[in-house]
């Protein structure tokens, strides 16, 4: 038998199968483990990327020389190009407009073979900080609507090179998925006057089920109404609508749990390959700060989305999360 | 430099890279060629599956056994259960739902190894008709609201058994994604009092850029806001919203462009994997049929969905559709 679970905030429907549980043992995926070998975000290969944009580095260090704990460049193949205004136009019944935005890769490590797992606290306490130092960054600049913070890990995810590093990408509109969000958590508030994250929380501490680990300002948990087996939202207590806005207080509490919460799941799922992306409210005016809380959301790459869930947007979740988070607290 | 191109039906965009467009040999796909073995789909292994649901078989051949051109059977692992009636509850905040539903799987051919443009055009109209003939049937279901018919082709696309099949879904509810495609669809009727497809169908034979393939009653052509690099849709010209409703005069040139279709994609793209999905307006009066217009949507799978695309819902197009529909207008 199957559960279907309808998601509080888009109304996104998922199957949960409750009957034929997928043991962890059970999912066949596709493991990751660096080759190395040449590698522009290496140190001594820093001419190999465009000039750095910031970096966190030693003192009496020079910018493009090694030395750096974390580096940000823009991405040599950008998505989106910086200059430029935005030009919407018509093409018969098309809508097109010029790919204006930023697009910067955040280099969180030196070591070209360390996953967050494998970091120090206090240094995923420095990449972290850059996240939120380039965003501050980047909204001041006006045409910017959207920052998007994504990491991918590994090839099943989608990453084309190894060495660890997040991208931000900045847009100059909103985008779909997160403006579903947005819309769902107003409705919310405007019904409840309450935020929706703020009484999944509660529930969720209440249930405890799906709880994986707390400290005192974030939890991880599996998500009711997840997409993919093994999902978990990292999330912090004290509403917030801005990832940049995280306090000096918070962010060891949020790497800590970071990295907890990675190596949990590696130990469950050895040479996992991954996504996270932050979600947070939009800049410069564009709502969401009341009734959107920023979070952290966790993909595992154990299964491949295939037809059904393209068709539907429907996903069916082989394991269900009150069952994930029973093997992830268990390691 | 990238375009931006917005979708006309749900409004999504895509970032077109049109400067560094990545050609046929620039992508690494994993490539699929079946390994054959012990499958519960070939002839003889008739006992492996549940009994069937339908056939189209020799004559004097008895049901679950050899002889058949075509098989229905309801999917052994179903993601849905066809029994009992839907119960809608809450769980504090969240909602969910016992999962009812069909879950059925078409098998193709008898032939294991054979994809569809390995097979005669009669052979390919046999198995499509059923795809009618059983949405004629699961329609009687007043429980039902959606048919999806979709097809996974190779184990990038996320098909667990080799031999070819079709799986039909019948849901009850219409999926998020279908409504959004309704949704759209009908805002655009009511203030221009036409079909949005109708009108795509208008623009693109006008145009010619994009269409690879065009017979009396379909075109198959690379959409102008495609998600994925040589995505391509095939769309009756005659307005009907309901695939299901396909003509018998429609019927072999729908076998003839599909054929046609995937031949010269694997021409282009040996040993492809791909998903295909037949977008269609939903039964028991939920809406659609004036404004909704039945299509197959072809999306070959060659690059990765990343953090980027899961976070946006923006999709990284490397190659423009213009471009795509010119390398498989060449083969």
């Amino acid at each position: 038998m199957a559960d279907l679970r309808r998601d509080p905030i888009i109304g996104r429907w998922v199957i949960v199968d409750t009957d034929h549980a997928n043991k962890p043992e059970d999912y066949e995926y596709e493991q990751y483990t660096p080759k190395g070998g040449n590698c522009p975000f290496c140190y001594g290969s820093e001419s190999l990327t465009p000039p750095e944009i910031d970096s966190i580095r030693d003192l009496h260090t020079q910018p493009n020389t090694p030395g750096w704990q974390v580096r940000v460049v823009p991405n040599k193949f950008p998505a989106l190009q910086i200059e430029g205004d935005i030009d919407r136009r018509g093409l018969g019944m098309y809508d097109l407009s010029n790919g204006i935005g930023a697009h910067e890769v955040l280099i969180e490590t030196p070591y070209h073979n360390k996953d967050i797992s494998d970091l120090l606290n206090e240094e995923i306490e420095k990449f972290v900080s850059m996240y939120s130092r380039r965003s501050l960054d980047l909204e001041k600049d006006k045409r910017f609507k959207y920052l998007m913070i994504f990491r991918n890990y590994g090839s099943a995810a989608g990453a084309s090179l190894e060495h660890p590093h997040t991208q931000i990408v900045a847009l100059p509109m909103v985008p779909k998925n997160v403006m579903e969000e947005l819309k769902g958590a107003e409705k919310y508030f405007e019904y409840r006057e309450r935020c929706i994250f703020c009484d999944i929380i509660r529930q969720e501490i209440q249930e405890k089920e799906r709880v994986i680990l707390e400290n005192k300002y974030f939890i991880a948990f599996c998500p009711f109404v997840s997409r993919f087996p093994f999902e978990i939202w990292i999330m912090p207590k004290k509403h917030n609508g801005y990832f940049c806005r995280i306090s000096t207080e918070e962010l060891p509490a949020f790497a800590a749990i970071l990295k907890e919460t990675i190596g949990k799941i590696k130990k469950v799922f050895p040479n996992l390959s991954y996504n996270y992306i932050i979600h947070t409210s939009p800049i410069n005016g564009d709502g969401g700060a009341d009734s959107y809380h920023w979070h952290l959301e966790f993909m595992p790459k154990l299964t491949r989305v295939a037809g059904f869930e393209w068709g539907t947007g429907f996903y069916l979740v082989p394991t269900p999360p009150e069952l994930a988070a029973q093997y992830l607290k268990a390691v």
